[in-house]
């Protein structure tokens, strides 16, 4: 009953996984059983793959949702083209729009960003863009037809979590689609924070992916997930800057002795 | 398999409740039962109650360990009194030490905290001190006997979450006993992170008990704990400076094109 | 000899100031005096006023560099207009592209002042444009001739400091032309932390003008740039996890007694 | 007018330093001349020396208080016995109690502080006490007589700031004595921000000591701790959720055009 509704389509989990990084593909379908996540993204180049691998599809269970990303487009073209090929080729609809021009740090670049999702949400593409957190261009690609964006939390990879929280809040607060933070989340706690915050849902990637264990990783980042969702629908109670006793602070040994 | 040992007794949830600020007790119940706690703290006060008032006690269920507290004591030799009264009254060998002398932000007291952890750990008591972080304190209350030590992550009831990190921090580094967060954690991210740093276990009672729905948020909790516990078991990669892809990036369409 | 240069001109302080906000346009000249600011930003309608109303150039004293800006504007093509009234009105080559559709926190639009950059810089003009910390668009200002980026802090007016701190960071390790950090900064401390990151240069007003004595606050600033700018060029020892002890330890006590 | 009162003298400078750790004692005269530090703490095991070496004192200039620290010292009964030695030696009635117990953290003995300045204090030292932020504590030494209390920003020599911030702020707060922040603090921004918190002055040694222009350091520290004074007179506007522009935003363009 707490459904969050993408793209048209509803899922129970609010974690989407990745597929990048893993020691071995074989962990990924354990990995997504175990932590429920029912969307994951999937570099195109690695579903077609070289002759003779093993299709990286295969190791996707059915009943999860794929998100093909355009990783490796440098422009709003290029990855209009990966977008195409990744529908053509049976993915479906949903499309991570991914346009890197900066290489040291991997930043998304917003322009390219937005005229992709302006083409392919006109082809009918469900389009999650992946951005610098920006609230006058989330505002844009809203307009656009994005299904949603992704704003990043700090430079991917990074472990480093929520590091642009001030405009994270300022765009969730403003957007009426959902808003999925992604990037640099490498703590369930941080998860959680993203959550509270009142985010839709995270993406997480490589602290699953290059945990000692990512099995039970993916699930502690479930439960983390899950835990930040029902604090923010349990509406809890905001910080003060007094303390306030949980307990009797009247001494009743002082009254009766 | 990943108990928490305290006191000489195993315990599967590492989430520890209190009865403090409820609106109706009858929401204890269900609450222990949905978020799985296993140790709740009472205020003696509340205990033996007004003739004719239900006893605190009878809403607690059955299985779950009382841990009274000596909440009102401004003294060492006050904290020892109620100790004794509580465990004469049948309430059990574990008690948490309370005592605050300073009533604007109702911080623990730690010199007499000391005194009466030595009595009171000298008589058999599995003794529990609510303490101001302070790493020196922490070793003699180590030498002392105390089953654990409590430090606070911020001031009680406000909700700020893990204010002294540094200091709690450098306290679970150090000691051979468990540490317990207590007071201030107002969010389950912020008990995920204590347990991500390495913390045993969390109190926590104003944030589930003032909140719009205490089963909900008590469970979210719940969650946020056994995430942050799943994260610090799992080894997860440490934060670094720089980006790192999850997926290639080198341009398939150019290569191709 | 640590002086800054920016659009070919040399400053001894890295400390712009602004118009807005005060209480009395009479505080603006002792203000500049008493914190040795040498730009100040205008916008042009004050510049052009009322008539019979004095024009707020008039407070400015002789030597203080105009940093006109184009506040109001909401696309590029207005905020080229108002560059090129400004500088007919003599108010000098430099012009802060300041371009806000997003009304409610007033974040500038990355786009539109990229575009209103590139015909402004090869007008001649000495662009200093003020964004959403974006590594991406700032690169692409820079190669558009901008004489400087003008990341903010937090949103404008806000007081809240560094909040975008690890994007600034990353952008002032990135760039080949100065970073002026530009809004939020409503503290020394935060103006000498911006300082100590790298930042060429930060712009204070709503802070300055605000408080209870404006050209005390803008005295303080001036010293919070100093002093963080001093440190920067002092080159300080990183932080540690570690303690390191600054007096002996060794007990002489002890080895005497 | 401004003036600092600390044990019934009155000093225009609100930064102490500390003899530790440079490369060259001949750097502490022209470092202290460069900072205005009226102040200087000196370990006794210095101040004795070895016969033949030079004494620290000798690189101290006239004028220049002394603040003798009882490093070294790991109980109450040692610093006392430190204190006295200082005194009778001629380096006259203040003294820093330092008492450390645990080796690792370098983290200061509250308890064995607190005796040491009880005793000190009825002795008539002008006593300031290095402690753990506490509270509790720290009205305690107030009520036994100490000239100031000295909080550590975070651990000895780490450069990490005001990590204790929630609890300074607090004692701050609560004291009727002078609050001095010491040790952590490794950046000016870090020590204006102490002031901007309130407290009344800072101590800084490491940070100086170990900079590769010593001088040039301490300039900049005491220029931050002037800048968060002023900033603490000047009494700035809060933070606030909300931006606020600061140069009008109605589009004088749209209107005339």
């Amino acid at each position: 009953d707490d459904a969050f509704c993408l793209g048209g389509q509803t899922f129970n989990s609010r974690l989407l996984t990745g597929t990048g990084k893993f020691a071995s593909r074989e962990i990924i379908a354990p990995m997504l059983e175990g932590c429920g996540s029912e969307m994951i993204t999937v570099a195109l180049r690695r579903v077609d793959g070289d002759a003779g691998a093993k299709n990286i599809l295969s190791y996707i269970p059915k009943g999860v949702t794929l998100l093909p990303n355009t990783s490796g487009a440098r422009t709003a073209e290029e990855a209009v083209r990966i977008a195409r090929i990744a529908r053509a080729a049976g993915c479906g609809d949903f499309i991570k729009i991914e346009v890197i021009t900066e290489m040291k740090y991997l930043m998304p670049d917003n322009y390219e960003t937005l005229n992709a999702t302006k083409t392919l949400a006109a082809e009918g593409f469900k389009v999650l863009p992946y951005i610098m957190p920006d609230l006058t261009l989330a505002h844009r690609l809203q307009d656009a037809g994005a299904a949603a964006v992704m704003p990043l939390g700090s430079p991917i990879g990074s472990n480093r979590g929520i590091k642009m929280e001030e405009m994270i809040r300022i765009i969730i607060e403003s957007m009426d689609i959902p808003v999925i933070v992604d990037a640099g989340i490498g703590r369930p706690s941080q998860a959680a924070q993203a959550m509270e915050m009142g985010a839709d849902a995270v993406l997480v990637n490589t602290a699953i992916a290059t945990s000692a264990d990512p099995v039970m990783a993916a699930r502690a980042f479930a439960m983390g997930v899950a835990a930040g969702r029902m604090a923010f629908c349990a509406d809890m109670a905001a910080q003060t800057n007094q303390a306030q006793a949980s307990s009797p602070l009247t001494g009743f040994l002082r009254e009766t002795a």
